[in-house]
């Protein structure tokens, strides 16, 4: 049996931290006289008395959470999450329809990014904290359940990558989880306060430099400007965000190795250098590209490709340039590059490079087996032998993202006839990017989709940001055996 | 040491093999007294002197033929039959230029059919034959190898699905490659018959009949008319042409089992069961959208879309409607087919339905071991359990597919700079198609693609004929070591 007890007041927990929250959203809100306080203030509260009235209602649960507790509490919280976080958002009138409201906050818990906002700078300052927020609290929130609660349930192919973590023994489980959390947390915290100052001290104001903070590090994109970064010119504050993307799109452990001054492990890491090699290998060819067809200068041509390079690596999705107006060849370039994603442990989305990479060298060991088909030729990774399975597993998740992509691509030709923008909008949402081509690119967005692929698209965030199998399990018969 | 003598040997011995086909084509072309006799004739002596004079040659040679060799010789016969096969192109002048006539006729050995043809009424008698037969010829040429030849080198991921081929014993290996080819010969020239008896009586000409049931059973889709097979609008004809595609587009062994009347390895077999599904299932869903988004009658609709599906599917690439005119998601539909192919041992390309299905089995299963993560959980294919190996070359496979078809579109664009188009071409190439998306659709062809373009082109036919490893391997560089 499934204890749903326990299921219900984690979430009635967890909404309470949303209320929490909102009430800081309210606070800046407060802050700035803006027409939003009360909306914000009223949702927080609400937050907090549902989420008090679970707990109590739930108060004689049974402690014990199994795997398949696991599988629904993790799933769910993002559904419930968007479900309450976009009240303020209805209320308060800035985004009146339920549909746009509920997909703009599930593209923010999900670190997506895609907007259906016309016109940014109308919100007032308390919802827009509170939806650069939701992306800060979804990247957070990814990052401890990535590294420091699934790899101890064993849950997801998620564990896979979780190496560093020490492996459960059952009754220090509350306590490792404590500790891994609270390292990651503070990384996290650290590299926020870090990118706000420097944003600051580049000419940001500090209300943009903390929101910008907060979208970079959860590689979410919301931006508080319809320009995007693109509003602001300086290289420095450029440069910054380039950085900070980077560093959110890498394995949250390497930073704390980096931090504690173990340094060989991050240098010796090879996911790590491969996320490199791909951002060089694409910079390079874009660069080159633009230098070729474009008039932009030198430097400009290399900002603006690394820039797009590794914001759509990191599935971050700022823009200082639409790459829609690039040579096709370029544009095509950058599109591929929706299906690489971050590290594993990263805040990023996407397939990742981890997979990638593994993805590659089975091809390539494959050619050899085919030379010696009686030799057994493990795949190597981090020069140590990678099991079978777990090279099957990465092989499935690829094929099911390739499968979920083309399905959904065909069914949304149902809604938006350009096929490229159909292929932009899902390739873009499953992989918790933000723009995507055609009429969704980045000088675009979400707005003028039917509902209908609206709430299509809000499920692509949520598996794709789950990395599929946690959703999608829930759907198989075999989980609810028994 | 590799031997160079026997490979050179045996190409020589395929030349003259060329020669004599070439030779019959000739005989055809006297009997119309076209102008392209006399090339047709110069041609087949060309290849049948250079044939005996590279036998003569290598006289000498020692009989070993090993795994390398074999690799050698199997991708470069495609290339060599080729080259010489283009030759009454060019003399004849009817496809004066060698890029165009290489593509036409690399485009025939493969089975591919992509044409460079405008007006294909106008070739003569003798070369439309021979453009035909280049067909015919690569058909057999794949059953042969696929399903007597490989298995028995244990060469290439094809023998994984030869399991009723017995397994060689060095002593009897000649004898047993003979005798399957020959079944399999016996099978292709009487279903070849059957369908040029069927189709002349249904009212087309002898000469069309016959040179449609070669291109129809090679599944490789070259046509005597420019308008395909839509210059008949006879449904007994286009019936009878579903029937025959349906037919190649299964494995040839199992054609062999139904006519020696064990029907019960027919009927039990797992890929012939979803070669039928995935049929069945696309013309249900893309003919219930003809009926909706169109004014076709009801018999209209379902033959043009079980037609279009089974030609796609088959990869013969036949049109009688032009699938871009239909909705967008009716077109979308049509081009997912691009990626499943025929049945393995059949003269179909693509990934092949067994690939398609382990993939898909191998995606579900992972989501059960994710519950059960100690227990074993093979993926089962015809009730047996498959082997970790197989299922790991599927997704290599599948994998440098996937890569193939990503790079070449980026490279494409270079060439093609629309995405549509790009993505159609180079789909299409790969999986041995024919028609493609945009302006290399069914309606059109491609005469207008840049002569690198159709280098290019030319090479993904290739691989994509042999499976991939088997080209790819020889770019290995653990191939030419020792």
């Amino acid at each position: 049996m499934i204890n749903f007890r326990i299921i219900f007041k984690i979430l009635g927990f967890l909404l309470i931290v949303e209320g929490v929250s909102m009430l800081i959203a309210t606070g800046v809100s407060a802050l700035y006289r803006d027409y939003d306080t009360m909306p914000l203030l009223y949702s927080s509260l609400i937050n907090m008395g549902i989420g008090t009235i679970t707990i109590l209602l739930t108060k004689n649960a049974r402690k014990d959470i199994g795997k398949h507790e696991g599988f629904i509490i993790v799933s769910l919280v993002w559904v419930v999450f968007s479900l309450f976080g976009c009240i303020p958002y209805i209320t308060s009138g800035a985004i009146p329809s339920f549909t746009d409201a509920f997909f703009e906050t599930i593209s923010g818990f999900t670190t997506t990014g895609s907007s259906v906002l016309n016109d940014i700078e109308a919100l007032p300052h308390g919802l827009l904290f509170w939806r650069s927020m939701t992306q800060w609290l979804g990247g957070m929130g990814i990052i401890v359940l990535s590294l420091a609660i699934l790899p101890v349930f064993g849950i997801g192919g998620m564990q896979l990558f979780a190496a560093e973590v020490p492996s459960p023994t059952p009754d220090k489980l509350n306590p490792k989880i404590q500790q891994t959390a609270k390292n990651l947390w503070g990384i996290y915290v650290l590299f926020t306060l870090a990118e706000t100052l420097l944003l600051w001290v580049g000419g940001m104001s500090f209300f943009d430099a903390i929101n910008h903070s907060f979208t970079t590090m959860a590689t979410g994109g919301y931006s508080t400007k319809q320009a995007s970064i693109a509003e602001w010119s300086s290289p420095f504050i450029q440069y910054v965000i380039i950085f900070f993307m980077f560093l959110a799109g890498t394995n949250f452990s390497l930073s704390y190795f980096a931090i504690t001054r173990k340094y060989d492990k991050v240098v010796k890491n090879e996911e790590f250098k491969y996320y490199i090699l791909f951002i060089v290998g694409f910079t390079a060819i874009i660069f080159s590209g633009l230098l070729i067809t474009t008039n932009l200068g030198f430097e400009q041509a290399f900002r603006d490709t690394l820039f797009q390079v590794v914001s759509i690596i990191t599935t971050t999705g700022y823009a200082t340039a639409d790459y829609l107006t690039w040579a096709p060849f370029l544009t095509i370039l950058i599109f591929a590059l929706f299906f690489f994603g971050g590290s594993a442990g990263s805040t990023g989305g996407g397939i990742k490079i981890m997979r990638i990479v593994l993805l590659m060298k089975n091809s390539y060991y494959e050619l050899r087996r085919l030379l010696h088909p009686h030799a057994v030729i493990p795949v190597r990774f981090n020069k140590r032998a990678v099991n079978d399975q777990v090279i099957t597993n990465v092989l499935a998740f690829f094929m099911i993202y390739l499968i979920i992509f083309f399905i959904s691509t065909i069914l949304f030709t149902l809604i938006e006839p350009d096929l490229e923008s159909a292929m932009g909008a899902v390739a873009s949402c499953l992989g918790n990017i933000g723009p995507g081509l055609g009429n969704v690119g980045p000088a675009e967005n979400f707005y003028h989709v039917h509902p209908l692929g609206k709430w299509f698209l809000s499920f692509l965030m949520l598996i794709g940001r789950l990395e599929l199998f946690t959703v999608l399990v829930l759907f198989s018969p075999a989980f609810w055996k028994k």
